[in-house]
């Protein structure tokens, strides 16, 4: 029995399992890890990756809106890096293609580490470890933002949470939801929740309307995906985001105005299926997105080479 | 032979091994770490003790001098936190008699986290993962500045770095250093380094006037210990800062003007001993302060349990 129901869920829900991943170049983890944690990224030497994707907050920075260089507040929230290789696309409109083509856009994002590309890669060739890292991963002490980028990203594809209990559940356990959790779930079926988000990561499968029943009123002025598309029927299209470990990755939706997920979850409701959520029906759904956070990435900080004379100095 | 020169070595030599932390109280040093990395001990919500004293980076930002609330620029360089238990006092004028007393200085300082120590322990309080960390630390959730300031403290004191090739040295293994940094080690005693750089820290043991027999130019118009005493004659008195890890705590001195190591050791040897050393001399006092270097903690990046709708909101 236990084996049948194991094998339905798996097969039948819409929801996946998330497991660890597999058969990454070990040699190019551990650099990505450095460089991940590295504020020497920066144009400031103080701001890295991290400091916007925290993976002791659930790969956020709990923040509306990110500080970025000088303390420049930025335009749009930050989405976490928490099994983001799941996503079908990069970026709230899609602009990246994948993880690598990613990493190399906040290095000189003026708002965010401020750096240039060729100083970024100055900085890493200038210190002799990461020139031994670079060799153990690539084969070539040659430093380039491609690897940069390609190193960063085979770290974040070690970002996945598995083991929440959602997936037990999914595995056939069926102790790991509670009743309330169970009904939650029932409910994010029965009322449309999960035409959106669905898969392995409850979410970033595909672009969606913001407010595609009712406008969702907000001063942020960010168009979406039409920003990229000049196609104004993409208007407040965004990719949707995952919901795993969304009760780390408060404030809510790409603006960040929402602190509270039972706000979030009744403005999704009324804003993209025209429905009133009740109370009790909201707080249904919450438990079983509590159930969707899982175990978070044991990241042991790392000892970062130190610089050199011919290491370009930081600029605040 | 190996013992009796070992033996020799421990009791004779004015540098002293590091031994690792023991006797520590687990659950008040595991809810000392999550502290230490938490955000929203700062109003911002953006800066943690780890913003200005990496753990990655030998326990400094490798800044002049560091950047706090709102990009705010603090007035001294940021010293590490590695060893610091060592120190016979805190704080380049020793204004904190020990850890303790210093850790919630940072919290409501404006220029540093810029929060208010009753935000501090609100925040802490709302949590209740937090409530349960109390009490497995002190035996009750009641929160205190106090408590949260004892509990940082206790992970600080997990923050040593065993190991280094000088202690293997001092501990009888003669092949743990090279002949030059043996030969740099005799000029660091012969010519009176050790008079003030001394002890298992290297350091932190008393304060010393910085231009003890010339005067040292900076543009930093930190007094010294004379701005705690008001006593003219201690301006440009500082506690002597730990050599351990030395290597990786540039830029050097507490105005943060030198990156370079070998600069470091030469307007130390002109200033305090009125000595003009030559490139090869101060090359070898380099190579063995590079001995000091320890191994680095291996800390793993907490999972931050997340806010309540009681926590206060960030304030940018
Ligand atoms: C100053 C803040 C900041 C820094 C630093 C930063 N990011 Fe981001 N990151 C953001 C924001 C904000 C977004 C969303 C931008 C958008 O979608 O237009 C984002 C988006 C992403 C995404 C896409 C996630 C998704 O779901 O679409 C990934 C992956 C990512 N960042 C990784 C990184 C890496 C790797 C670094 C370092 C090289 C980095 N970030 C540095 C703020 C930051
Ligand atoms: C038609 C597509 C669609 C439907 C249906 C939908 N969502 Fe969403 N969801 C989105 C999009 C798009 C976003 C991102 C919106 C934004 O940030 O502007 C989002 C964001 C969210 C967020 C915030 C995530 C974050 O990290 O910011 C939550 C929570 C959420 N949805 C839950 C739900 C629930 C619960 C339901 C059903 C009641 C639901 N969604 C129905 C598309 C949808
Ligand atoms: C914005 C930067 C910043 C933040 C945040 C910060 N520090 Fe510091 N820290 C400094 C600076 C700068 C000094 C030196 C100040 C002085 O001596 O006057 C210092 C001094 C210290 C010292 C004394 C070391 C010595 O050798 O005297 C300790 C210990 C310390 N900080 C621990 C902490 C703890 C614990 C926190 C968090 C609660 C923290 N710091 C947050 C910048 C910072
Ligand atoms: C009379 C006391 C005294 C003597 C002798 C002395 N030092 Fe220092 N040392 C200090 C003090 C005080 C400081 C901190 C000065 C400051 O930052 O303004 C310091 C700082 C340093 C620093 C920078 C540490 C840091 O983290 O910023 C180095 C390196 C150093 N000393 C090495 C040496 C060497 C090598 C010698 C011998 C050539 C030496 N010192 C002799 C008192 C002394
Ligand atoms: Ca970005
Ligand atoms: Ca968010
Ligand atoms: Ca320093
Ligand atoms: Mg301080």
């Amino acid at each position: 029995l236990t084996l049948s129901v194991q094998a339905s869920r798996i097969d039948q829900e819409p929801i996946k399992v998330i497991e660890p991943a597999t058969g990454l170049n070990t040699a190019m983890v551990e650099l990505g890890k450095n460089l991940w944690f590295d504020p020497r990224l920066s144009k400031s030497n103080a701001i890295s990756c991290n400091s916007c994707h925290n993976l002791a907050t659930g790969g956020v920075d709990n923040l509306p809106s990110s500080i970025g260089h000088q303390w420049t507040i930025g335009p749009i929230n930050s989405p976490t890096v928490l099994n983001a290789e799941y996503n079908f696309v990069q970026f709230w409109n899609g602009r990246a293609k994948d993880l690598k083509a990613q990493a190399s856009g906040p290095i000189d994002n003026p708002k965010e580490m401020a750096f240039t590309h060729q100083l970024a890669v100055e900085t890493v060739a200038s210190i002799p470890a990461y020139q031994t890292m670079f060799t153990k991963a690539f084969g070539s002490k040659d430093i380039s933002i491609d690897k940069v980028a390609q190193a960063i990203a085979e770290f974040e594809k070690t970002l996945r949470t598995p083991n929440a209990n959602f997936d037990l559940w999914l595995k056939g356990d069926d102790k790991a939801l509670t009743a309330k959790q169970k009904a939650g779930y029932q409910l994010f079926k029965d009322i449309g929740c999960i035409a959106c988000h669905s898969g392995p990561a409850v979410g970033g499968q595909m672009y969606q309307k913001m407010g595609l029943v009712k406008p969702y009123k907000t001063n942020n002025p960010d168009t979406g995906r039409a920003a990229i598309t000049n196609n104004p029927s993409d208007k407040h299209f965004f990719k949707v985001p995952t919901l795993r470990n969304v009760e780390l990755t408060y404030p809510y939706f790409h603006d960040g105005a929402i602190w509270s997920l039972q706000e979030a979850v009744e403005i999704m409701a009324d804003v993209q299926l025209g429905r009133t959520l009740s109370k009790d029906e909201s707080a249904k759904i919450v438990a079983f997105l509590q159930s969707l956070t899982g175990e978070q990435p044991k990241v042991t900080l790392p000892s970062l080479p130190p610089s050199t004379y011919k290491t370009p100095q930081p600029k605040l």
